[in-house]
């Protein structure tokens, strides 16, 4: 039951709440043990800050919950490929491993560098990723009517 | 009297303050029209966050500031060479300049790609370097002893 779609499930039920209040719809959530400790989604327009992706909070809520900057015993599931400022981030909290959807081809971290993350930190990518690319796909067309 | 090193005198006070409170000693300003709209230092040990790196605060503190989340009239001193993690936010901010003292040879983004900060993003670098060197170097002799 508590597989990576379980998760990515829930990572793209935060992507839809981002939908719904018109910003880009990426969630993520840190799971530990099998328990979800931390899930987020983007808010850089409700908060007016370009750092405020899902990872970060995500990061920054897991954090706070663990008391803990490091978050190896931990994976983050998150619907598209981190950015280079998100992988930066995932790299310092030397985070257990990384799940994410879809590949950002534009932003994202793989297209600079493969060694933004932690050469500990674990990753696996395509999880649930169409589902991800349509929800994208579907907010950035409406933009564009 | 408004030049470079005026303004990366206050970022290396702010790094003077992260030494006193025993964090990584490094500080960081955002100026817009010659005036200082925001100063931070690391924090990610208060704060128990490893986002809370001197570039994001004061990144964040000038979005508030401005009620923007675009800093293309502002220019960024920091006293070190920003990680990819804060390249990545400068990139967001679409911030006018960056202004940095010394190289960070480790993590610095230039280790891993040119291509972190905005295109429209410029760059000055070696402005009181040294002094940010001693006040890094100092902080972690101290932390071998």
């Amino acid at each position: 039951m508590y597989n990576n779609k379980y998760f990515m499930k829930i990572a793209l039920k935060e992507a839809e709440l981002a939908f719904k209040e018109d910003e880009v719809p990426i969630g993520a959530v840190v799971v530990c043990n099998n328990t979800v400790i931390a899930k987020a989604h983007n808010q850089t327009e409700l908060l007016t800050d370009v750092t405020a992706h899902a990872e970060i909070l995500a990061i920054t809520a897991a954090q706070e919950y663990l008391q803990n900057k490091i978050l190896d015993k931990c994976t983050l599931y998150v619907t598209l490929e981190p950015c280079l400022m998100c992988a930066g981030a995932l790299y310092w909290s030397r985070i257990g491993k990384v799940i994410f959807g879809a590949f950002d081809k534009k932003r994202g971290y793989s297209q600079f560098t493969e060694k933004a993350l932690h050469p500990k930190t674990e990753l696996e990518t395509g999880v649930l990723e169409q589902e991800a690319l349509t929800l994208l796909q579907d907010f950035f067309k409406n933009k564009r009517k």
